[in-house]
């Protein structure tokens, strides 16, 4: 396999050649000409990003060049594509099996855990599984942090107006000890189901939640909290044999934590929540992007396009952001679970090889959901002295039964009317020579997610389309997209901290500010 | 005075030629030398900060040199410093007067405002003024977009575990359906009053959610849903003369949108919620930070040290953002308040008097709170080939009641000792030849605003302590940071969709694709 620095290839010279296409002069047969689709009427299309034909051409090369789909391949069969932890990466697995050659023991493993989430929500849900003091549980809560958390959250809140049976579902994350009792508060806690979301069963900010939590269950006279907690964890964890508790789930070491909103990670509280039914439909719209991401021509293959276009920006123009917008509410937690995602993932500064790398790698990420940021940081988007790049999500139809006629228009209406408006101005831009504080430069690229509506289908298709995107970067970039060494350091000064600082003036000096 | 562009002035050709400061060379006398004190135990600590004791001599003379005490006493005593809409720009006047030449009749007609606020709240709170089926009020929902929703809210979540009576206070902003329809599932809606929050009375979200609200109150049996409804807008607005509402509230073209958490913008929902008390205490706080504000001497005005810091960031080191890190869970929307406040008053490119600045202006800004950040984005900001500045905060004791040791430590204090780490970590880095994806390079900037708790009084600080640092950077960069005319363009295009894309091919283009 072709493992080059990106810097290396002869495709990225011709790319970085490419005169970007001046988005002002937008038509509507480049929009109609623009679409990369996926299944069941997902559309990502790129007619206001800055990209030629000839940069298209450029960005194939780059993919064949790179053999970016047989090393997409390599990693659905199982090879050990998180070099620096040697680890296979086999998060689509759990979804479903996208080519012949996966590692058969894994899928029937995935396929075990996916079961038992079945029988164990269904129990719960059906009240056959009961709370320490008899009373059918009502709510759920996640104790987890990082990928336990903001995946899970992100998928939780964007299906709440499903029409289907609900459980309430809440999340602690933060050691912030404000953050359980803000959540904790007001809660029937004898109705209250845990589920204690940690890989390695070791993870300070979780236990210490768990015991948080433990102490407020006793305080409310549940003598028996365990009876009140399921666990998401790895077999070989402690968390797996500890007795007395309702269930434990497993994952593995082949799902990282921010990869892991479709294993039970995810799972358990969203088929509480909702029903596995639903749970599974998620999946099978994750394995449907997953199939897609497989399709060698990149006008046919949308996560792919999606990643070649924003190594464009950031490499060959220079872009260190972009800014994701789902024109959604229930999605207002999307772009914080992205921001991880990518960031996570490629925000590193050596290739596989250990090698330093001699170019930009993984933007800033961050977005909130229009209309909202219309209201907020689009002024910069607009007028401001840089160009942020956009990544916008829109749906044809409502996720909840509520609408209403104003001013002759429905309310999705009114939201869509904006993403269009949105999408055009900053495109097109508009002169005025009398008022320069009145006058819009445009030029500003952005690309546009279509989906019919926001369904458990088409939310993990954009999951899936994302995680791809981030997968295939970090393949262009040459790096290890699966590992996370950046956070450890922070970790060994906390507890260097918490035992007083050993001697480290600085740590000691902030502590006297702080503890 | 002095309205003069950033490159033209002697001392920013000074402060361009200073050297950065090292981080990596942090010591403990640095780190206590750096601190600049506000009222009541509140600190801003610059230890992390790129900044030699010459660069502060030099911001020093930029702050002399641009006038910048005097313009905020200009803008205190009323001048137009709203230049593009030629208005005055009064929103610390309405938290008390700094000096003593303030417009007396606009304070005059604030306090009434909160006169008026007080009476409200106490009245809906002692169950003297109930709902039109005779139930106390027991939820508080606000409709407002922007700087009606977001300053609001982030404030109203920050104060969540005051010991007091406390209402429930939640928002409906986007014009999505799904927002109003979320909010509203599972609330008593005989026991909730709506709060519409618009100045002009006209903006079509907001108007459009009250009239949904209307329907569903309707559906539910409410025959006279005006009943449930009180309303903050300009004295001049439709709004404002609406028969049979509970009560109207005034604002004025003095206090702009994003400013305007302090106004009964922000104040009838935080007085419902919690009581005008810890309103008024809130007030206080951005009073003390406003005064803090008027020191001619950097090294003693926090707001204005952290201004010139962020000049010297973005104009000498070229950093195009700026991440802020709240180390408390409450404080989990204050990024997205700020990153209205900083992106709406200073992403712009031309100056005051509509000539294109030759500078960057205002950065994009995001962030989460830690710990959580810690396991997501921290990554990126550890070992990415981008460096980003970080803001952080944080408190030496938790807001609510709730907290245990766990192996040895409480749960604030991991909190704490996080930030310690975290803080220490950027700056310092940690050498790792053997393993390169180890290797932390350090060198990363950051400040630290510490207060004792998070109260309504420190609250309030913090808040007109990033309004005041962006005040002073629109006067160094030149700018009107009290209009945005950004956010225009989309309005009339979207109406142009709503009313079938008048011929613009482009519009209809994408129109089909979503509507």
């Amino acid at each position: 396999m072709n493992y080059i620095d990106l810097d290396k290839t002869n495709s990225f010279k011709t790319l970085s050649a490419c005169k970007p296409y001046d988005v002002k002069g937008l038509t509507a047969d480049r929009i109609k000409k623009c679409n990369v689709n996926g299944a069941k009427g997902f559309v990502y299309n790129y007619a206001c990003m800055p990209v030629t034909d000839e940069a298209v051409s450029a960005m194939q090369a780059l993919a064949d060049e790179m053999d970016l789909i047989a090393k997409y391949k390599a990693l659905l069969s199982g090879e050990v594509m998180n070099t620096g932890e040697k680890r296979m990466v086999l998060h689509q697995l759990n979804r479903g099996e996208c080519i012949s050659s996966v590692p058969k023991d894994k899928s029937d493993f995935y396929k075990s855990e996916l079961k038992k989430i079945e029988e164990f929500s269904s129990d719960v849900r059906s009240g056959k599984i009961k709370g320490s003091t008899g009373k059918a549980f009502k709510h759920v809560v996640q104790i987890g942090i990082g990928g336990s958390d903001l995946g899970p959250r992100a998928l939780c809140y964007a299906l709440n107006l499903l029409n289907v049976k609900k459980l309430d579902a809440r999340f602690i994350s933060n050691v912030d000890p404000d953050d359980a009792f803000g959540v904790l508060e007001g809660l029937d806690l004898e109705e209250t189901l845990f589920i204690l979301v940690s890989k390695s069963g070791t993870t300070l900010e979780t236990l210490t939640n768990r015991d948080l939590v433990f102490k407020v269950l006793r305080d409310k006279g549940i003598t028996n909290p365990k009876a009140h907690m399921a666990a998401v964890t790895s077999e070989t964890s402690p968390l797996a044999k500890e007795e007395g508790i309702l269930k434990a789930f497993f994952m593995d070491d082949y799902i990282g934590g921010r990869y892991s909103s479709c294993s039970a990670v995810g799972g358990v509280i969203l088929s509480l929540t909702y029903g596995y039914e639903v749970f599974r439909e998620l999946l099978d719209g994750a394995h449907a992007a997953d199939m897609s991401a497989l399709e060698t021509d990149i006008t046919k293959n949308p996560s792919l396009m999606d990643a070649l276009i924003g190594v464009y920006l950031r490499n060959v123009l220079d872009y260190p952001y972009t800014a994701i917008l789902p024109y959604s509410q229930p999605l207002n937690r999307l772009p914080a679970h992205f921001q991880q995602l990518d960031m996570e993932s490629n925000g590193k500064s050596v290739n596989r090889f250990g090698e330093k790398v001699s170019y930009k790698t993984g933007p800033v990420i961050f977005g909130e959901p229009g209309t909202n940021g219309q209201h907020s940081f689009y002024q910069l988007l607009h007028q401001g002295t840089d160009i942020v790049p956009l990544q916008f999500m829109g749906f044809r139809e409502n996720q909840g039964a509520l609408d209403t006629m104003v001013q002759g228009s429905t309310s999705r209406q009114k939201l869509n009317a904006n993403l269009v408006a949105q999408i055009v101005a900053f495109a097109k831009g508009k002169e005025d020579k009398d008022n320069p504080n009145k006058n819009f430069e445009g030029g500003r690229p952005s690309s546009l997610i279509v989906s019919e509506r926001l369904s458990a289908f088409s939310l993990g298709q954009i999951l899936a389309h994302f995680e791809n995107k981030v997968m295939f970067q970090g393949f262009i970039w040459n790096l290890n997209s699966f590992d996370q060494e950046g956070v450890q350091l922070g970790k060994i000064l906390a507890k260097k901290v918490l035992s007083g600082c050993e001697g480290d003036e600085n740590l000691k000096a902030f502590a006297d500010m702080l503890i």
